[in-house]
C-alpha cells in the first residue's frame, strides 16, 4: 500500500509499505480522507513537537476516516461499514483510564506522534473500539473532521458551555472555528470571535460569529467590553496559542467565569494577573485533546447541527502530499484535506 | 384597572381595582400578555391546589409582560422599557436564597398561588430585579412565555442535558413542548415525545420531535427500545404527570441515565422500581419551576434558537377571561393567551 | 488448592481444585482473608440473586486479600507484596468503561455472580490492576474490608457529602456501618441511623453515630424532624433494602436535598412520592457498588480515618466455611470474615 | 462606646463612638473577640490594600464574634444569643446573589474595607442573616475564627476536595493552617505544608502535616515529587502570595490535578506554563473569601473536627490594639486576637 512518510524536515515522501492485518479486536480500514493538523505541519518544518522528535520515518496524519475492508473476531463490524478513527488509544489500565479521563493517560498510543505511525496510508489497522461507524448521512471528510470538532466539543464541555451563554474564542483557525460550532451546539447564544488575519475573520463572520474582533486593530479586552455593557463575556476559549490572547482571557471574562485554554504557545511561560483569577474567582481550565467526543460528534453531524466541511479550503490526492503541506504553511488557509 | 378575579371554583369576573403604588425597587407595568397556565386553570376548576386554596377572591396568572410605566427611585429601568416578570419574589435571606437554589425559598410571593395576587390585571407593580429587559428582537407573547420556557431550561439544567444527547420528554402540553426547545437549544439530537392525544402528537412532530409516541397505541419504554436499539435514552423529561409515564421513565433511560421529574400526578405515591434506580444507577431530579433563568431564556429568543410563540392555539382579551379558560379545559388546546 | 464451592442452596463443601496460572497481566494470590458479604448468604439460601442463578457449583466470596506468589510479565508487583483485590473487571472497551462509570459495565467479570468464581479460596489469579498493594499500616482483613468500604465510599461520593453535612442512613448492617465512615470521613458532622435490631443499633451508638432511631419504636421521618428542628437531614443514605423505610426517605431530607439508594429491596416496586420530589427539588440517586474507591480506602485506612474491624463480628477457618455461614444467617450478627 | 479607629498609616487610636441603632432586620451585637487579620495589618501599615485607600477614619476588623444585646424586629434571635457575624453583606439583588455565588457581588458591603466600618469595636449592627449562633460548645473565639476558617472550607470546595486525595498547601499562616484543618475535614489523607519561616513549619507539623517543605532548603515541586513518587499531589492550595510558590503549584500538581489560589500576590502578573496547564489538563480556580460557609464552620467546630484556637499565638485588649498591630507584624506570629 501507499503511505506519506516524513523522513526529516521538510521530506515528505510517498513510498510501498507492506498491508497491516487486523489483530483480533481490529479492523482494517481503507483510508479515504485525512485532515492535515497543525501538528503534521509542526513536524513537516521542525521534524519534532517539543520532546516528541521523528528519529525514523514516521507516518503523518491523524484525523482520518474510511471504510472497513476486514475485521478481527468479535468486533462488531463488517466489511463496508464506514468509519471515523478515534486517533488515541488509551492503556485502558492505569488510573486515568479508570476514571474516564483516557485522554491524560500516559501510556497512549496516539497516530503520528513519534514513534506512533498515523494515517496518510491508504490502509490502517485500529482498534474497534476506538472506531466509530458513519451514518448515511454523515460524509467520510466529516468522518475525518469528527478529529478537530472533538477538540471543540470536548472545551466546550470543559468550559460547561449552558444555554444562553456568551463566548469569546481566540483564534480563527480549524480549532477555533469548530469550538465555534460545538459551543453554539451547546446553547451558546451570543460568540465573538478574533485573530489576526482578515481572511480567517471573514471566515469566522461567514459562519454566524456575532462580532469578529481583529486584534491587529482593537484591544481585545476593550473590544469584548463593549460588546458586553462592561461585563465580560461568560466563557472564553483561547484557541490561539498568542501570548498576548492567553494574557487578554482575564481581562475578557466576566466575574465567575470561566477560562478554557487549549491554544499552546510557543512560550509556554505566560504572565498571568493571579490577581484578578483570585478577586474575580475565575476558574481556568487546560483541554488536552479529548475523550468521550466522538459519538456526540457523529450525532450533530447526522443533525446537521454544526457545519465541519465547511472549514475545508484545499485538497489533495496522497501523491500531492508535498504540495498539500506547503500550501497548509500559508497563513491564510484553514483546513487542507488528503484524499485517497 | 382592571382584572380578573377568581371568587370561586369556575367563577371568574372581570372587576375595577385601584392601581398599585411601585415601592422604591418597584416598577408599575401595564401588562400586555399573559399566558393561561395549567395551573390557572385548575385553581379555576377546583378552587385549589394541595394545599394552596382560593380563600379570598385572586387575581391569576403569572405568565407576563409589558410595559413599564413608572419606576421606584434606582431601579435602573425607565418608563417604556418592555419587560418580562418573573412571577416569583423569594425572601432573599434565607439559606435557600443564599444558595442560589431560590425556587425552594418557603417564603417566595409567587403569582397566582393564594394568597398573593398575579397578573390577569391592566397594571402590576413589581419588584425591578425580577423584571427583565426585552430587546426589540422579543415580542412582549416572547416575553410572557419565557415563564413556561424557563420550566423547560430548568429541568434541561436538571439533567444536564449535553451535545449528542438523546431525551425522551413524555407530555406534550406547553412544558413537554418548551422542554423540547430547551433540550434542543442544549445540543440534544435526539429527542422523542409521547402523549396520549393524536393532535398534540402532530404538534410535537411539526415542530421537530425524531419520532412521536402514542402510549394508547405503545408500550412507551418498548417504543423507546425500538427507537435506541434496546439501550434506552441518555434523559427522560416527564412533564405528563401520568401514573404509567412516571413507571415508564425508569424502563426508558439507559443504564447510568438521568430522569427529570416536572408533571405533579395526581395521586402523588407513584410505584417506582428501585432496584432498576440501584442497579442501573439512575440519577432522578425532581425539577420545580427556575431559578437564573429568565435572561438565557431571553437569549434564546433573541438568537431564534427556540420558538415559544408557535405553541400558541388561542387568545382572547381580558373580557373575554372565562370563555379562554373553558377553552383552555380542552384537552387538545396548547396554550392561551390573554392580550390587553 | 481448598477452595468452598456451592453445589446448591443450603450445600457449601470444601474441594479441592487446581491452582490457577496467572496471565501475563495478572497476579497469582495467596487468599487470606475473605469477608462474608449478604449477596454471598443469599445465594447460600437461595441459590440464586435475581436473574444470577448457581447453575453450576459456584466458588463464592468478593470481599478478599492476600499475598501475591507469583505475578505474570509486567504486572508491577512481586511476589510478597500484600494486596486488596478489586472483585469486578469490567471490558475496559464499552461505553460505560471509556466514560469511567465501569461499574456499569455490561461484561464486567464479578467475583462469585454466576458463572464466575470468588475467593473463598487458597489461590485467585486476578487483574494486576484490579490489585491495590496494602501499605505495612493496613492489615489483610482491612485490605478485604475495602470492598464493603468501597460501597460506602462510593455512595457518599454519588450523595456529594459536604463538611458540615447532616447524614441520615437507614440499616446498620455492615453497608450502613461503613457508609457511616465514609460519611464521616468526608465531613459530614451529624450522622443518624436506624434499624430494627436493638443489638446492631447500639454497635452504631459505639461507633459514633449521633443518634439511633429503632424503627420499631419511633417513625422514622418524625424522628429526623426531631433532631433537625423540622428540617430534615441534608443527605439520605438508604441501606436497608427495607420497604418503609426506601419510602421514607423523601420525607426524612431537606428540600433541596439528596437521596441516595444502595439497598435492594425484596419487592423492587415501592410507592414513592414523587410529588414531594418535584416540590421539594430532591435529587436521588442509585449507587451500584463502586469504582476508583480502591485507592481512597486504603488512604482512608492507612490514615486511621475509617474503622473497618470494628465490624467484624465472627471468623472462623475455610474448612468451617458452612457452620459461619449459619452464622451469618442470624440477623444480630453484622460481619463474618473466613481466615484461611 | 470604645472602638479602634485607623487614622492613617501607624495611627491607631481608640476613641469614643455612639452606639448604633439596629434596624428591623438588624441584631446589636456586643462584641467580644475579634481577629486580627492580615488585610487589617495591610491597612495599618500602608492605608490602603489596592484601589481600597482609608480616606476618613475607619474601624478595622472582620473576624468577630459576641453576644446579641438589641435585635430588630422579625430577627429571629433574642438578647443574650452568642453569634458569629459574617463580614461581607451582599446586595441580595445582582445576578451573583441569584446564582449564590454572593461573594461575588460587586456591591457587598465588607466590614473595615473603606469605607465601611469593621469589628474593632464595642458594638456592631448587623443583619440578622448574616449573624450565626453559636451552640454551648464553640467558644465566641472560635466564632470570630469562623472567618479564616470559612476560607480555608470555601478553598477546599473550590479544589473539590474528595476522600483520599493528597493535598500541598503553600504557605503556613492562618488561611494556610485553616485550609489544612478544611482538607483534612473533607477527607484529604496526606497534607503537606510549605513555608519558609521555620517557627511556621514547626506549628505546621504539631497540627498534623504529614511533612513540611522548607522552601529555602528545598525545591518545592521537586519535594513534592519525591513525596508522591513523581505523580504530584492531587490539589495545591497556594496561600502565600509568594510568586515562586504560584509558579511552582504547576509542577506540584498531577496529571488532571487541581489548584486554587487564595494568596494575593505582590505583583500580581505571574509568569505561569500554559502548556503545562493543558497538556496536563489542570484545573485552575481562583478563590476568593467565601459563601455558605458559616453554619458549615461551626458545624465542624461544634463536632471538634477542626482546630481553630490553637492558631492564637497572643491577644491583647481594645486599649493595647497598636501594640498587638505591632506583633503581628513579625512575620513569625501566625495569629493574634483582640478581646473585649
Amino acid at each position: 500500500m501507499h503511505v506519506a512518510v516524513l523522513d526529516e524536515p521538510g521530506s515528505l515522501r510517498v513510498e510501498e509499505r507492506e498491508r497491516p492485518e487486523p489483530a483480533p479486536d481490529e479492523l482494517l480500514v481503507n483510508v479515504r480522507e485525512i485532515g492535515i493538523c497543525g501538528s503534521d505541519v509542526h513536524y513537516y518544518e521542525h521534524g519534532k513537537i517539543g520532546d516528541y522528535v521523528v528519529e525514523s520515518p514516521l507516518i503523518l496524519g491523524h484525523e482520518s476516516a474510511g471504510e472497513v475492508v476486514a475485521v478481527g473476531e468479535r468486533t462488531g463490524f463488517e466489511p463496508g461499514d464506514r468509519v471515523a478513527l478515534e486517533p488515541g488509544v488509551p492503556c485502558r489500565r492505569c488510573a486515568h483510564c479508570k476514571r474516564g479521563e483516557y485522554n491524560l493517560c500516559p501510556d497512549v498510543t496516539f497516530m503520528a506522534t513519534p514513534p506512533d505511525d498515523g494515517a496518510f496510508a491508504e490502509y490502517v489497522a485500529w482498534p474497534a473500539d476506538f472506531a466509530y461507524r458513519l451514518p448515511d448521512s454523515v460524509s467520510l471528510r466529516e468522518g475525518a473532521l469528527c478529529e478537530p470538532l472533538s477538540v471543540g466539543i470536548h472545551a466546550a464541555r470543559r468550559g460547561n458551555v449552558d444555554v444562553g451563554d456568551s463566548v469569546l474564542i481566540t483564534g480563527c483557525g480549524p480549532i477555533g472555528l469548530l469550538a465555534m460550532e460545538a459551543v453554539r451546539a451547546a446553547g451558546a447564544t451570543e460568540v465573538f470571535i478574533s485573530d489576526m488575519v482578515p481572511e480567517k475573520l471573514r471566515t469566522a463572520e461567514s459562519r454566524g460569529a456575532d462580532a469578529v474582533i481583529d486584534v491587529r486593530e482593537e484591544n481585545l479586552a476593550g473590544a469584548v467590553a463593549n460588546l458586553t455593557d462592561g461585563d465580560g463575556v461568560d466563557i472564553v476559549i483561547e484557541a490561539s496559542g498568542a501570548k498576548p490572547a492567553i494574557r487578554s482571557t482575564i481581562d475578557s471574562v466576566r466575574r465567575g467565569g470561566t477560562i478554557v485554554l487549549i491554544g499552546l504557545a510557543q512560550n509556554a511561560e505566560i504572565p498571568l494577573d493571579t490577581g484578578e483569577i483570585i478577586d474575580n474567582e475565575l476558574d481556568l481550565f487546560g483541554s488536552f485533546r479529548y475523550r468521550n467526543t466522538y459519538p456526540a460528534a457523529i450525532d450533530l453531524l447526522a443533525d446537521n447541527v454544526v457545519d465541519v466541511e465547511g472549514i475545508v479550503d484545499f485538497e489533495s490526492g496522497l501523491d500531492d502530499i508535498d504540495k498539500a503541506f506547503e500550501r497548509a504553511m500559508n497563513e491564510e488557509t484553514v483546513k487542507g484535506m488528503i484524499t485517497i
